[in-house]
């Protein structure tokens, strides 16, 4: 049986949807077993929480809480993950990234496909529309998100 | 004036054994500005919590709120940073890793050598003997807070 990384994308545009209506950056994530069990899901909360330490794929992995392995796992977020989550995905040896673009933001995820990480980009249109809109309206918070010191104005 | 290291790296240390009082795993960190200025500090909580998501090193920089820029900041640690870690380090700009040893375990400080982060190796007696004896005395723990599957029994 194929999995259908779309149906676990939904799940992930959810979340998103609902940082979203929080006021926050609309990102989303889920952490399943290949079988489709889900573990945990989430959203990022800078903006909610003040916390710059939650991001889609961290609040889903710490929703999923302690797993003896995470081989057979799969984290679905609706962008590339930036360095932060790849690396939480690399140190737990999840096996799978399925990302629901890679347009407005470019993460780790090459850098995880050299490390034997399956990647999946699902290029998806909603995903890229939701995020892009809200970028372009509020691009100080989405530069302080990334890392990105836009105090001296040019926005890089 | 050159920053003393060591009297930073002392704070980690105090987090660390704050953990280990809790019963945790002894690892902590804390975020300064290069003024000396301790913007937060934390451990690792997965025992203490059920949370695998909070390392000493997401903790302090959680604790330290959200900040506009990380470039003149140092991340200080009692052990070498997971690629978790050293993956938050390069997303968010942290200039400048001091870790206590990389002796009982090498998260991803080469690669942050190569992306232009400063990294101190202070090669801590006491950071070494403290991890040390207690990844001795619980090495299913220790496995499963570094992504490694020892259901197998062989405990690579």
């Amino acid at each position: 049986m194929s999995i259908d990384y779309r149906s676990l994308l939904v799940i992930a545009v959810e979340e998103a949807r609902q940082g979203l209506a929080e006021g926050g950056i609309p990102i989303g994530a889920a952490l399943f077993r290949r079988d489709g069990t889900l573990l945990g899901r989430g959203h990022n909360r800078r903006v909610q929480e003040n916390d710059p330490s939650v991001h889609g794929e961290t609040d889903a992995f710490r929703k999923a809480g302690r797993q003896r392995s995470y081989r057979d796992t799969i984290m679905v977020t609706t962008l590339s993950p930036c360095w932060y989550c790849s690396g939480l995905v690399r140190q737990f040896g999840i096996g799978t990234v399925v990302m629901g673009e890679a347009v407005n933001f470019q993460g780790g995820h090459e850098w995880l496909r050299e490390q034997g990480v399956e990647v999946i980009d699902l290029n998806d249109a909603e995903c890229i529309r939701m995020l892009g809109d809200w970028i372009a309206a509020n691009p100080h918070v989405w530069n302080e998100d990334i890392g990105e010191d836009d105090a001296c104005g040019h926005g890089h």
